[in-house]
């Protein structure tokens, strides 16, 4: 196993890291970071091709890292040795698990979401903070969800906080990123019905049949879905607050909408 | 209007605020921060009373703040206009909106949760993360839960962000903080099932009746429920996993629970 030791923040391969920090960089070179065995494992079994894995030994939580780190190098990996402190340096986790990899980003596009006769559909719009959108995608994970479509995106999907709040749902559910027109235009043309989430809907979310093919549209924290969907949608729900709070996290009322549609389901999860 | 002028940041009332930032300090003096206008006006109508208001007017987002602090020096609250950068010193938040108080804390016993006769009841158990417990208060606002009570609190519910993360909640849900054992010879002598959430459990959730008297009893982030309600509560269930990820966030788990509950009961709310 060919290792690098670096032991300087000088290191140009360290300032790169740290670098990636920035969406700006991330977009520019198309690559993100990874952090922890359980992420690097599940975005390998995912297909993303990591390029670069720092390390730090001391911080190792199992013994499993190093058949990785031989796995990694024998895929062509650059693996590199850091001390301690400058692997805490460059994690974005306040307990860094020892291990950092940088990996190229995968572009995800309505192809990449599969079209199934029963098919359950998650339309995000504007979703704005990472840890929103990361309990988002690990509900549409447990609910069971075909595919999640990202319309007009504020937030990259391969922000490494989306990525850790996730808890490894982002390499589970299929994704796209695409346009609000774009996204109906696609869900019309494979008879997917469309199930906008809004306070003003006078039906309640469990009246309605979600046994359908249908995508269920969330919008932003702050205002809500846009026009384009509040007027395009096939059914309008409403989620009843009970209480003196007036509004849900936009994460949270996916969460309620997407279990009524899996218990409508009677848990079935979906067939190829 | 009676009001003190500080521009210092050696001022003690000042570096009083900043102090009570730590766990220790709130609990040893008994008092808390707020922070904005909704946040001090919900807690006024709940009953806490406040202390000390500081204020920056070029903060403000509107023009409610003046009548809000002529209510505060009527009822005797002190008053300390601060420049906005003390005042962004002392705030937890990012954008902090011009005003911050102290406020006494309540005590919150078992003797202050209504006992209903189609009482929904939650019991959090050892929840760490303020945001967790804030997002859990919000979703008990809006399912219209009866009662809150913490077992064993890992987190102080007078944290300033689980008042933040609440949006006002923790203001609005009746709340007692009780052992477990406590909590649970309460719940039996008032004839209130208990339903404990495991992912071990034979039954799903949507199958048991949350229509009698109940209580949702949820878990910490990192084990789930202590052996004791594992072993006493009278109903166990289990959330359908149906993706690749084998664990819910709590504060999701018992969104779902929760909303389950409020569907069975036909979005009824309880009536004194």
């Amino acid at each position: 196993m060919n290792v690098t030791r670096i032991t300087s923040t000088g290191n140009a391969a360290v300032k790169h890291v740290c670098r990636l920090r920035e969406r700006r960089d991330r977009e520019k070179e198309q690559l993100t970071v990874l952090e922890g065995y359980r992420e690097l494992t599940r975005a390998r079994e995912y297909g993303l091709e990591l390029t670069e894995c720092f390390f730090a030994p001391e911080m190792f939580l199992g013994s499993n890292e190093y058949p990785l780190l031989e796995a990694l190098a024998a895929a062509g990996v650059k693996l590199f040795e850091v001390p301690p402190f400058l692997l805490a340096k460059m994690a974005y986790r306040d307990r860094p698990e020892g291990l950092i990899a940088v990996a190229k980003m995968k572009r995800h596009t309505l192809a990449d979401i599969p079209v199934r006769p029963d098919g359950l559909y998650l339309v995000a719009e504007a979703v704005e903070k990472p840890g929103n959108l990361g309990s988002i995608l690990r509900s549409a994970d447990a609910a069971g969800v075909d595919g999640l479509i990202i319309c007009d995106k504020c937030t990259d999907i391969y922000n490494p906080n989306v990525i850790r709040a996730s808890t490894g749902a982002l390499f589970s559910v299929p994704l796209a990123e695409a346009a609000s027109a774009e996204a109906l235009a696609w869900l019309r043309a494979n008879r997917i019905a469309t199930l906008a989430a809004t306070p003003h809907a006078e039906q309640i979310f469990t009246e309605v049949d979600m046994v359908q093919p249908v995508a269920i549209v969330v919008g932003t924290e702050q205002v809500g879905l846009t026009q384009l969907w509040l007027e395009e949608a096939d059914i309008a729900v409403r989620i009843p607050m009970l209480g003196k709070i007036d509004s849900l996290n936009v994460a949270t009322a996916t969460t309620i909408l997407l279990y009524e549609a899996a218990r409508q389901r009677n848990w079935r999860v979906a067939q190829d």
